[in-house]
């Protein structure tokens, strides 16, 4: 909380009414604005369809004997596992391409545990007294969500720039109820921080209670850089192996923001042991994924050197948003003493830790002046952020010229909420 | 059992032996022939595969005012939507659009039972003491494995020409830990036979004491006819809404026979009460499906009259084989007694009741002679025949060639299975 002295407070209180005036101006313009998702933008996606045509002639279907159009391949064309083992840095053998959402896949291996239990489970989840699970926070609604529908207990984690604290971690596997943890190592949902190799090390190294002790390693943003190179990044998969815990992580990613996010294709790399349980559960499910999609994305990303050259052609569209939103932030909110974040290098969020308490307010007083963000709490387990303060912007969606006008709408609202509270206080 | 007087026995004697000479010379012909699976041939993909050059503009990916590449409308594109209605003869409110396997849509539903409940559940079936489900046999192994794989105790019911005996369907539906019952109602597999209006309307006027018991109406083969006519078929969701039971029912069906059986559409039609309730679960399993696909196979397929014209086109390619595996069986087999079999019109299967204690041998002497078939006892729960008669044959994957090739080693080796025995007993 900051002290507001007398004099300060009068002064507030003018520069309060003059806001109130600039929201009001915004709020009449009728906006319909949208910064809650990250979701590409229409220029993304007309940039990728050219995939559309790589694969339309018969002959093109059969691939290495098999042919894509048919039954068969459960664990996915060989062309596309080779894909995806590239782009991780762990083995085709490593790999399980899924369909069109690795949310799926997590799903499906957290369900799994809940009914049949995972490769190293005593009993099925559901045969538990209790199961803890850890999310760091903030994290991302959708992982939280998975687990909380299980009636799992959800236990927040702090999120330092270096990745979750891992002092914490270590402290709660001790717990034999805690049965794993949600992350994103790579440019985390909302953050933007990357893992350090040192918090990367001390999660393969961890020697949890529990003997199936699930890391659900979504590296979602694995080759999503839109400003700099492309920064190589451990393989979770082999550290785990050496530190002998080989059946403890099950990574994930897509090609969501790759290609499309709602017709790509995902992967979960694992252990072999892992990767044959859960092709034997996944059997029962499921004949096979769409082979046809597998195979015109392997025609159209060819591999990775060739997909880190789309990514740059990406990056050209996200990074000028996220220099938008960054400068704004900076011009508008710096020195106030009431907002703080990170600017990252890749991923698709912008996290802005407002003041305690405004976080609710500010989105309140956004949606009604047209501009819809992310709900305030999302980012924290049960949608609760206790301090009410970290608010998700997803600058993807927008063309430019909106954004501008989203961002002036954002920074109007979270000045308010602040001042507003500090009025009161 | 066929009683075999002395006389009859030398001349089966001669007869076998003759039959084991014509065995031998097949096997030595290092045949490898595939009638296991009902997986559509290369000809039936090439006839579809212009469907791979419908969607290649950008353009033409924003449809109803969604962009089919991006994230959003989960429960399915309202043109894929629609066309399921038209097809299945129910609205499209009533219908839930999904990926490429309708067997997942088959598993999520009771997978989703087991560990949240369905609509009018009293709780998760997972903290049920015990649950039952009816298996009409023979069926169909995919279906039952689902259910064995929960731990539910199955039920084999008795198929008849007419579909399931009802009268049994109707007393073990008192017991509440019957919670439902697997159906193919159009053309069944593997035995071909299509419900009666009478089953048909005492499965939507069942009475079952579980207030979830779910009728899994797989219409798998809705429109597959290869020889006459399309066949009309009462919508079933009506008709358990008319009898005051509207949740009871959950409908399937696909277009993995009608375009790719590894890349097509799949569909879930029931109550909007049950498709609101899946919406929210299947919400927090994936953000949506391939709707990129969904439209390719609304554009290629356009409505239910110009898909009826496409499945004519399979018919032709489908016919023949059929034809030629039930004059085979006719020629070779007719008039001995040692097995009996129904000419189906559509769906994918001829279900041959070999003499009783014969499959298993039957279909050993296949495999030694290079010819795959499902496996014996596979129409049946837990993979046991109790009769050990039952074989599915499922001759749509290989060129017809093959396929005589293939009948010639089948029905050799069921009349050498069936004279074995006679000559043992």
């Amino acid at each position: 909380m900051i002290a507001t002295s007398c004099k300060n407070k009068e002064e507030l209180q003018k520069n309060y009414e003059k806001m109130i005036q600039r929201y009001e101006a915004l709020k009449s313009e009728g906006l319909k604005l949208d910064m809650s998702r990250g979701k590409p933008s229409k220029l993304q996606l007309d940039l990728v369809s050219d995939m559309l045509g790589v694969l339309v002639d018969h002959a093109q279907c059969i691939v290495d004997g098999c042919d894509s159009r048919n039954y068969g391949e459960l664990a996915g064309l060989k062309c596309a596992r080779e894909y995806w083992a590239e782009l991780l840095g762990c083995k085709p053998s490593q790999t399980f391409v899924g369909g069109n959402a690795s949310l799926n896949l997590m799903y499906d291996v957290i369900s799994k545990a809940y009914t049949h239990g995972l490769t190293d489970s005593p009993r099925p989840w559901c045969r538990e007294e209790k199961v803890k699970f850890l999310c760091p926070a903030p994290g991302y609604d959708r992982h939280f969500r998975i687990t909380q529908s299980f009636g799992f207990e959800l236990i927040a984690v702090e999120m330092t720039p270096d990745g979750p604290d891992m002092d914490t971690v270590e402290r709660l596997v001790q717990d034999p109820a805690v049965k794993g943890i949600w992350c994103v190592p790579k440019y985390s949902n909302p953050q933007g921080y990357t893992y350090s190799e040192d918090t990367v090390n001390r999660f393969a190294n961890l020697k949890p209670a529990a003997p199936d002790f699930t890391i659900m390693w979504d590296n979602a943003y694995c080759i999503h850089e839109f400003v700099g190179e492309f920064e190589p990044f451990p393989d979770i998969i082999s550290l785990c192996e050496a530190a002998g815990r080989p059946n403890m992580v099950y990574e994930f990613a897509s090609t969501s923001k790759v290609t499309f996010p709602g017709a790509g294709i995902s992967v979960m790399a694992t252990s072999e042991a892992n990767i044959a349980y859960q092709t034997k559960l996944l059997g029962v499910q499921t004949i096979s994924y769409d082979k046809v999609n597998q195979l015109r994305h392997v025609r159209y990303l060819k591999d990775k050197a060739h997909t880190l050259e789309l990514m740059k052609k990406h990056a050209a569209i996200m990074a000028p948003k996220f220099e938008m939103v960054v400068r704004m932030l900076k011009e508008e909110l710096s020195g106030q003493n009431i907002a703080q974040w990170h600017t990252p290098k890749g991923g698709y969020f912008v996290c802005v830790a407002a003041m305690p308490g405004t976080a609710k307010r500010t989105l309140e007083l956004c949606k009604e002046a047209g501009v819809t963000m992310t709900e305030a709490g999302a980012t924290h387990p049960y949608g609760i952020d206790p301090q009410d303060s970290m608010i998700r912007i997803a600058p993807s969606l927008p063309p430019i010229a909106e954004l501008e006008k989203a961002m002036q709408v954002f920074c109007t609202c979270l000045q308010l909420a602040a001042w507003e509270k500090m009025l009161q206080d």
